[in-house]
């Protein structure tokens, strides 16, 4: 068993503040845990922790850390805000709540050394938005085909080992505080495609997962239950699912009422119904905002909250009918129930319409639920991105998403109360199997908190935080992962077009793997061109979706952006982008590109031995060895598969199969 | 549990005989088998059996079987022939051993209905191959992708289950007499990728092995078993297994010995060596001669036969590289080693140069080693031609082959000393999932025997012993089967350029799907053309393997057929073949064809509603349901393939998406 890696919280993260003569006041559980990780500090580091009001004797604090009962406070700082004021030398955190106080204490861990030096500032933190989750697709049991966890990259799950919860869960409070350090409030504990043995978590298994509550308590972090809509007579013994019958809704109640029981501050339920083979709603008749409400009402006595994923779509489509588009999909189910849901449903919404390919729009949904609590769900782990051998960093993707100007008044962050991560920790010593991905999780979080903030200076949060403040390293890890997203979609699928991936594990090229198949995901490339007319004019009607100006600019063939281009338009391969390239050659170009870059990832990484952890450059090592390989075979396959189609040669005259 | 279809020996395949006087002579163990089934038969049909000589009151026998010691009988009849001789509505069957009467006695059975009417015959059989083989590709434990049978389809094992031999081994028994009945001699009860678990019944699992070889050995079949090559190391704690070091040598006399004391009839070895991921000699810089007489050697003293495998190729090709050619693999891998295996190996070469695609060449492995005991290898498990949902009886396809003038002056049966085929046969209520299927376990054995049967008479002897004679049903079943492995080539993949299938599974169509992978299978179809360039004068020299004329025949575009055309040579997609149609409105014709052909068997079994048994009817509706809708998928996205990247419309005007 390799030691596990502390990720962005070493001993060294905290050896700043620790230095430092800190003072804390207030009480309850959240300041105590504050308390615990500054007195620990503070004896590794020769520092001071001073408690409570201040005697005479006690020296001056460097920071304080207050927490405040002023009425004022609580209205300017809210439930989780934070005042950060320098003055003199003197730096002062104040908070309302633990939960701020915990905030401010991490944000005074990011600012480094002698964060009390420096200009005088005055400044309240606040998160744009309230609700910042996890999912876990982890299973209790492993699952023949998709493992212990779905679609997870870092080995197994940090809750259950060998079809159970796990009986030392020790990891799972290291997790918990290095999520609450990067403000995530909230988890869901378990894959949202709920197989038998997971059911049960809701009913036989409360014990467990209140344990695993326990652990993420002291930070905050508010534990949920991915669960399955047709529990009532799966487990319960009932005839039916049905929302509308009065003994369902009495069961889900006493359901609900059971698990607050045991776990007082449960966050909810999360529900992916009617989809993929999930049941649902539809199968009684009833819609989405009847099977939300039912779940809702059940926990809206215990303050939870329920997320109800609109990833809903036909998955078993014909390839041969072109008239279902599975973009269309989300909305075509969601927008028009608008108003239906209760207040305490969260309508959980993928950034894109089809499913977290390395480039999409973002959903038309968002602009659509004015009057419905909406989440955007992000995928950090890497399922297409990758999945965790080749070195990704995505917050640059998710600060498009969450800063896109979807309608004329506001971001895509604007227009939703939440956003939601689908976790890419497993129990592997380096937490995400490629120690690069830890930033993704890191970033994940900070973006969540605030999507205004700068993905490349967020990666340098991480990397002070995680390799110490050595420049040469600064600068290699800047160099490998600031465009890494960029340079993966490049030598990937081209100009938005998705779903070249062998079927199934969905890592590696397989340019016709899906086109054949009933998933709704297709590129049409044929010798004379590629790409999917979502237009209203003579495709799918997909852009129609849209609120002006994107409804016109990916209608316009000559205003569409380029980097989504196929997504929106059939074009020939001749056709000549706003770059000015032809589209075949673009493809050919950037895939040359891309491995180039990361030719130079590979040099970059080398230059950075003896300069970091041995097993941290011995594991990215490796990965970086294997995202050459694929990067490659990306490369070779889609320029050989355009070439043999579109018998257009490169016109750098490059070697092409 | 469903009761267990009886396949073709239902108590009514044995009436007519049953209703005789019928006379047995001779002793030992072969001759009590024959005498339980007569007693059986008479029993329940009115008939009487006589043993030994015949006393005055004993009424005059309608047939007799008598067990020849006459010298020239032995010399005559061979260790499993029979003469048959009728004469004035008297049947005689003389054998000089235990194996040619019981296969006589089976002989008779296949005549029907008052065997001993008629012309006056006298006619020997004797089979065209001393080894006639059935190997399983069974694990013992479930294997976590490959299941409890590699490649099978119709259900668990009859051996094992739920990690072990099973208890009740009765089933096999039964299976035995099937086998024994169409003159299978031989089988390998597990499979030649062996794991863990199934390398121990070398060693530990001895005692069940004896067991099951206890419910073959009535009917006289030898048992083998698939060995790990590396087992020395495995099992043994050596720390080599190099053929040529004596303790590896000792090691494996010792094995053989112990196996031997449980087994006295032990067949020998069967062995896939330095294949897929298998160990073998090359491990140690030794070639498979080397290996395998190293295991020959050790079975030698004990009568026993090693098979091993010549299914040698590189498995982690590039697909850049169209300088290996898979299908060359084999003969470069074993031509050059004639002369040196011991008598007692048996060389085991697959039909076709690749892996058992619906169309091959035959492989020109099998005129390249006349010093060389060599085996063909057929597949009955249908892989490749429609996992047993479609009705494919490859016995058309097997005659081809075995009767296939390799040289001038030789068949590819009389080039060869065995003949192995992978089985079928699972627990599956009607063994072979689907009943039709049951023809192909029929026809290996019967052809396996005798090479020069019409396949089309041999599936006529089935469908009367299983069906009875009622013509419709022959009319039907013959309607659907005669043609049904063209009917299966012509909707799948075209021209033999194979592999078009879903990588893993084998099922279904994906006609890139193993386009750009390692696995050496593809077809290079760009905008223009199709086809694997394997001639000598521009391409991979393959055709030089073959003798005259087909080195020249296979080599000239013009003379190349057009069943093998693809398999040959690169043309352009207007190409004129020898039929007439271009290459591009072959594969729209075909798999048009193809699907009318399905669409008129599913009718056809329709009719026999209420004139079969009702399960044997229902299992067979469910088959043909899913054949049409395979069948159509093949198509659509075969022509849509090839119509998106030649552009070239259909000349019918048919739909093609």
């Amino acid at each position: 068993m390799s030691p596990i890696h502390p990720a962005w919280l070493p001993q060294t993260a905290l050896a700043p503040l620790g230095r430092l003569v800190v003072r804390l006041t207030g009480d309850g559980a959240l300041v105590e845990t504050i308390a615990t990780e500054l007195r620990r500090a503070t004896a590794a580091h020769g520092g001071r922790l001073v408690r409570g009001t201040p005697r005479g004797a006690d020296p001056e604090p460097d920071v304080t850390f207050t927490s405040s009962t002023a009425a004022g406070d609580r209205a300017d700082l809210g439930a989780e805000g934070f005042r950060v004021v320098r003055h003199r030398e003197r730096l002062t955190v104040t908070a309302a709540t633990g939960d701020g106080l915990l905030q401010g204490f991490f944000h005074v861990v990011r600012l480094g050394h002698d964060p009390h030096r420096g200009e005088d500032v005055a400044v309240v933190h606040r998160p744009a938005h309230p609700l910042r989750m996890l999912d876990h697709w982890d299973n209790v049991e492993s699952h023949p085909v998709m493992g212990q966890v779905e679609r997870g990259y870092a080995g197994g799950s940090l809750f259950y080992a060998d079809g159970s919860v796990r009986e030392d869960l020790s990891r799972v409070g290291e997790y918990a505080r290095l999520l609450a350090s990067v403000g995530v409030n909230r988890v869901a504990i378990n894959n949202v495609n709920v197989h038998r043995t997971e059911s049960r978590l809701l009913t036989d298994g409360l014990p467990d997962v209140a344990r695993i509550a326990a652990q993420f308590r002291p930070w905050r972090i508010r534990v949920h239950l991915s669960v399955n809509f047709n529990s009532p007579v799966a487990l319960g013994g009932l005839a039916t699912s049905d929302p509308l019958a009065p003994a369902v809704q009495q069961w889900w109640r006493d359901a609900a009422a059971r698990v607050y029981q045991e776990i007082p501050d449960f966050g909810g339920f999360v529900v992916k119904a009617d989809s993929e083979g999930q049941p649902g709603p539809f199968g009684y008749g009833r819609d989405h905002a009847d099977g939300a409400n039912l779940l809702a009402r059940a926990v809206a006595p215990h303050g939870g909250v329920v997320f109800w994923r609109a990833f809903v779509y036909n998955h078993t489509q014909d390839w041969r009918d072109r008239s279902t588009d599975r973009a269309r999909a989300a909305y075509d189910h969601f927008a028009g129930l608008d108003g239906r849901f209760d207040d305490n449903v969260v309508v959980q919404v993928k950034n894109g319409p089809i499913d977290f390919q390395p480039r999409e729009p973002v959903s038309p949904l968002f602009a659509a639920m004015p009057r419905t609590s909406l989440a955007v769900e992000l995928q950090v782990t890497q399922e297409y991105t990758g999945q965790q051998r080749h070195a990704v960093y995505l917050g640059p993707q998710w600060g498009e998403v969450l800063q896109f100007p979807l309608t004329p008044r506001a971001s895509v962050s604007g227009l939703v109360s939440g956003v939601v991560g689908v976790s890419n920790v497993g129990d592997d010593p380096f937490w995400t199997g490629h120690p690069l991905a830890q930033a993704n999780l890191y970033a994940f979080g900070r973006l969540a908190w605030e999507p205004a903030l700068d993905p490349t200076a967020v990666l340098q949060e991480w990397i002070v935080l995680t390799f110490g403040d050595d420049p040469q390293v600064g600068a290699v890890v800047h160099g490998i992962l600031d465009e890494s997203w960029l340079v993966y979609e490049s030598y990937t699928a081209p100009l938005g077009v998705g779903f070249m991936v062998r079927p199934g594990g969905h890592y590696g090229p397989d340019v016709d793997g899906y086109e054949y198949t009933p998933w709704g995901t297709y590129h049409f490339a044929d010798r004379d061109g590629i790409g999917v007319d979502r237009t209203m004019a003579t495709g799918t009607g997909y852009t129609g979706q849209y609120p002006e100006p994107w409804r016109s600019t990916y209608e316009s063939l000559a205003d569409c952006p380029d980097e989504v281009l196929l997504f929106f338009h059939h074009v020939p391969y001749g056709h000549v982008l706003r770059s000015g390239k032809t589209v075949i050659q673009h493809i050919y170009d950037s895939h040359f590109a891309g491995v180039e870059a990361v030719a130079k990832m590979v040099a970059a990484w080398e230059s950075l031995s003896g300069r970091i952890d041995q097993p941290v450059f011995e594991r990215g090592r490796e990965r970086f060895a294997e995202q050459l390989r694929s990067a490659t075979e990306w490369r070779d396959q889609v320029n050989t598969y355009f070439f043999r189609k579109s018998g257009i040669p490169d016109s750098a005259g490059r070697t092409i199969f």
